[in-house]
């Protein structure tokens, strides 16, 4: 077949997904969005979503200027324009994906008045608006710079520019909607004694964006990074082994067309009946897509692969020994969601475990939670490792590039089901708020239900896929630096594998402390309305939720400054004082010890979670009970670890990759 | 000089060294152990430490013997034999200075009676005869053996025995002392409402043990293990680099000299006046050691090394590059306690931050705690990369190694400090029970305050010394396995870099889960005795306070197995399944990773019970008030932290270092 065409099925398959994307939205904003109280508070959430992302957008624009300008003088103008289209697609994919979400939610409320299947097809759709958006920008992104450049060198600046605003997105993201969500809590329900969102909680709505600007859009950001840099990651690869022998160096852009194709036709498999689990509607759409992106690139690798290629370092690459790779790849996919499930679920026995130790009080509750993500990590270690491992074996790092590409190829459904998650669980606060018959509740609740599992499932996924990504972006750098070899023997490589594991660490305390600021703000925020607004608690008076808007989102935008610039510093510092053996040393100790700290964080956070629900489903006590009070405790400590820290150190680690790569030339 | 008489340097110094600890503990025992209700409570204590130590070494004699017959084996009877003299000698260590200190206590109370100086002078010195004790067998031990067998790789079995014994010794005595600790706040404290130290507390004993097996006991067996594994690692390099040229070689046994007479003159500075602050005095002791060992070191790399000597790698070694290394390990020293010390005590911002945020109760506080765990990482991080660059720019790997015996050569003053801290601490205790003049325990106070800084300092040069521990080994085991290369390109590498950074998050996970369960059963037993003994509260009935010791005793024991199986088990296993590199990995991603972990966990425990000290002196409400019940909270997490799985990863990722020594020769 004729090389030079496979961008253009990039393209063509990019343009697919974003049609598809459009095609969805308009289903979704064709449904009635409820009565007159339903779209006022879908409005507020909205406005307050879309205020949030100008903002954080606009803080961004003179840095991402900055580095526009550095990157025209020292690379020329390809690389600039690389830089900024991946930034602005990412900004894109974000705005796109969050209008929609926003919207979506009080059409989801209404929908759930009538069926279940009709709520879920509402909230399922909104969300494969942002998934395809994501996977059919990152495709045609780099698939059309490839084209234009010709180069995977010039435009690794795009997944660059996709890191940038994704660094940002996950630690203001995560900041904006921990801050929202400790504040409602602590002071509307332990304080004041209210239930989850009540309309007469200050910060209800403030906690509502926050769902959507963490989840949503952040989630959306990172995975985008994760399909750019990884892509560009595989075509530097490819290139390094294929050396324009045959198509190989361009399978990464094929099995991108494969997965997001598969996504589109499994997204049509999710429906379920009235008294069905739509658990098991969104795992069709899951498993859907992994079998027909394995059985896809089955046929890829056969038709385009040759039979057998040697490369410059002798190992030996057979379309069946990438198939196995790829194959790899999905099976992470498959495993490390598994695995964040059973530490995470209410119904295994790590949340129950932690429920149980709430009964001596929230000391032990916390000390159990903290034993259960760090011992989380073995798994998914092992996990890794074997794909690693296996892929190695099968193909070389070509095979490695392989197993990430595989499994990022899927990520335009898994930010479906993930994006899901947040239009359900507004759609109930909306129910809520607008005092519908419970009965509305209860069919959004049990689509809230399902969110928090997809939402553990996308979690792992993304942890995961950071930490293939990682390695990929690590080997990518070895070829661009032209090192042969990273020796930890020699002293600057370990004392850059000193700083890179330290860098997580560092970063999750200033992301930790910046909740706290924020939180902290917020909380004197709501006692005061609280204390001034009289009629309040009676529900009388409205209390000024867009002052709560407010303060989170000037906290959140002023507490990403810091540990952004840690995150953007560091390697560049590490790079050129210490040379880049230095720098490989720095990208290895990241990225183990960012994973590590990313599978803790977020597992510790997911288990209190879902222990708190435990015991509010009536073990040890209930509701209400000393222990239900130290549950309440954990999870709160648990907010900022998964939704804050834990995310923001899959962007951290490969934005250390996508700047190593920048570098690297660079580098003595 | 004759090189010959090096050893004997050494093994003269290690006479000296315990000569003067058996005349500092006739000293001790000399003064009167005061009233009969005191010597009844020092005895309770002292036979509940000596109950639990036998207890451990017992359950360990097997699994020692196992180890034996298998070295006996596969490397003969001369590395059988120091491994027993190894592990014996660090039972041995922990035997004499426990009996020294759980009778120091009651006397130190009856030298409180008195004279602040005096109650010092008791208390140093019991601290004094564990130090000297660990000093002077360690010193012994190496140049004795080195002396029969004049072999570096024979002996270096002595080594893994005392890493064995250590890590049963942190695990064990970490996990007893938190059980007891966690039961006797939680429910005499919290629960019940009575005071600290309490005679009516069931587990008040059991709590005076803990701070003695595993303050005293643990962090004793712990820097035996750096000492020795320190100076064996640096003999290994020594002669890969000198090659008989010279007496660098064995410089390392003269710099334990050096340190050991230094230290033994630095005690005599140790007084103080009545009103003066006693930290000072124990200042002038370990300030004095510091600058003695570098004159002497001064002397002596001037008086023995060649004035020049070029290694078979082309590096450069003078006198004074040497100095500049000792130097440098001794700056690590000194820095490492200070940020430890920033970073945990009450008088500075983040300790205090933590305070702050109980305010808003204790899932902040949590929140803030963590965070300053995860920051104070960064500071010790450079501190070791420093020191690792520039004693490698002095003098190559080999100026690595004389660094970290360098730092190591002061561990008897340093163990001497630490070990004054339990026994101030048992004297207060004692002061309590037997209901002496407030006076007393305002003496006794004093130090006791003074002991929780040195504690920190103890615990910052325990990290810092595993960390350049740990490097020696890695270096030493790069020269014993024949890699002139430890590559992080090679995906096997790579992997045991993976799982090397993820065993200390595993294993902190079952000391921590080891502490909670220890725990539980605790608390039901201080519960019932509460709820059974009648008269209990009203100070007219005595609790059973054997009952606690025992449980705690058996719970350690019971606990420490899987944690001490783990840690041995996975660097074999890795070694043997996936090759040399590997292992090479795994010792760097264990170290990097182990030393971040212990310094995150050590310093949040530490900064936790400082913030709950810093609300007790009066500030945001004083004792009483929410925020301090949020402040116990946060101190009862950080027990586990600071005093469990934090000391443990000290002696993790010696183990491992040692265990690689062992399989070097077999590996492929």
């Amino acid at each position: 077949m004729d090389l030079s065409l496979i961008p253009v099925w990039g393209i063509v398959a990019g343009i697919i997904g974003l049609l598809v994307a459009i095609f969805f939205a308009k289903s979704v904003l064709s449904e009635s969005p409820g009565n007159e109280k339903m779209v006022e508070i879908s409005k507020a959430i909205q406005e307050g979503a879309m205020a949030y992302l100008n903002r954080q957008y606009r803080t961004l624009i003179p840095f991402a200027l900055i580095i526009c300008i550095v990157l025209l003088i020292v690379k020329g103008w390809p690389a600039a324009l690389s830089f900024l289209v991946g930034s602005v697609s990412s900004a894109i994919a974000g705005y796109v994906g969050m209008n929609i979400t926003t919207r979506a939610n009080a059409r989801t409320t209404e929908a759930a008045r009538t069926s279940l299947n009709k709520a879920l097809g509402v909230s399922f759709r909104a969300g494969a608006v942002m998934g395809l958006s994501v996977a059919g920008l990152g495709l045609l992104g780099v698939a059309g710079l490839f084209m234009l450049f010709g180069d995977a060198e010039t435009i690794n600046s795009f997944a660059f520019g996709a890191s940038a605003i994704a660094l940002f997105a996950r630690v203001g993201g995560g900041i904006y909607t921990k801050a929202a969500d400790v504040g409602a809590d602590l002071v509307g329900k332990v304080e004041a004694g209210i239930p989850e969102d009540d309309p007469r909680n200050p910060a209800v709505i403030a906690d509502n964006v926050g769902d959507n600007v963490g989840d949503t859009a952040g989630m959306g950001a990172d995975l985008f990074e994760s399909y750019a840099a990884t892509a560009i990651a595989g075509l530097l690869i490819g290139f390094s082994v294929y050396k324009g022998h045959g198509a190989g160096e361009m399978l990464f852009l094929l099995i991108g067309v494969a997965g997001i194709l598969s996504s589109i036709i499994a997204s049509f498999f999710v429906r379920t009946g009235e008294n069905a689990n739509p658990q098991s509607a969104l795992n069709k759409g899951l498993w859907g897509t992994n079998i027909l992106t394995a059985a896809a690139a089955y046929g890829l690798v056969n038709w385009i692969l040759p039979p057998s290629y040697t490369a410059a370092n002798g190992i030996v690459i057979t379309p069946n020994r990438v198939f196995a790779a790829i194959v790899c790849g999905l099976a992470v996919n498959i495993l490390i969601g598994l695995i964040t499930e059973y530490f995470t679920s209410n119904q295994k026995k790590p949340a129950q475990s932690i429920a149980k130790a709430s009964e001596t009080g929230a000391a032990t509750n916390l000390i159990q939670g903290l034993a259960v993500g760090l011992k989380s990590t073995a798994l998914p270690v092992i996990t890794i490792c074997a794909a690693t491992l296996i892929s190695f074996q099968a193909a070389g790092v070509y095979g490695i590039a392989i197993a990430a590409m595989a499994m990022l190829s899927t990520a335009g459904i898994v930010v479906a089901i993930d994006s899901f998650g947040p239009v359900a669980d507004n759609a109930g606060g909306i129910a809520e708020m607008a005092e519908l018959d419970p009965s509305v509740r209860k069919t959004t609740d049990k689509l809230d239900a399902v969110g928090n599992t997809t939402a553990a499932v996308a979690k792992g996924f993304a942890i995961g896929s950071a930490a293939l990504t990682a390695l990929a972006l690590f080997n990518a750098f070895a070829e661009l630096a032209h090192l042969d070899k990273i020796d930890i023997l020699v002293p600057t490589t370990i004392v850059g594998l000193f700083i890179g594991a330290g860098l997580p660490f560092l970063f999750s305390a200033f992301a930790m402390e910046a909740v706290g600021k924020a939180a902290f703000d917020m909380i004197a925020e709501v006692r005061r309305q609280f204390r001034e607004i009289p009629g309040l608690m009676e529900g009388k008076a409205k209390p000024d939720y867009a002052a709560c808007v407010d303060i989170s989102t000037k906290a959140a935008i002023r507490q990403m400054i810091i540990p952004g610039l840690l995150a953007v510093g560091t390697p560049v510092l590490v790079g050129f004082l210490l040379g880049k053996t230095a720098m490989g040393g720095m990208l290895a100790g990241g990225t183990v010890s960012g994973f590590l700290m990313a599978v803790y964080m977020s597992n510790a956070g997911g288990a209190w979670d879902n222990a708190k629900k435990y015991i509010e489903e009536g073990h040890h006590g209930g509701k209400g009970t000393p222990a239900h009070a130290a549950a309440v405790i954990g999870d709160t400590v648990g907010d900022p670890f998964k939704d804050t820290s834990g995310p923001s150190l899959n962007a951290l680690i490969k934005v250390m990759g996508t700047i190593s790569l920048i570098i690297a030339p660079f580098l003595r």
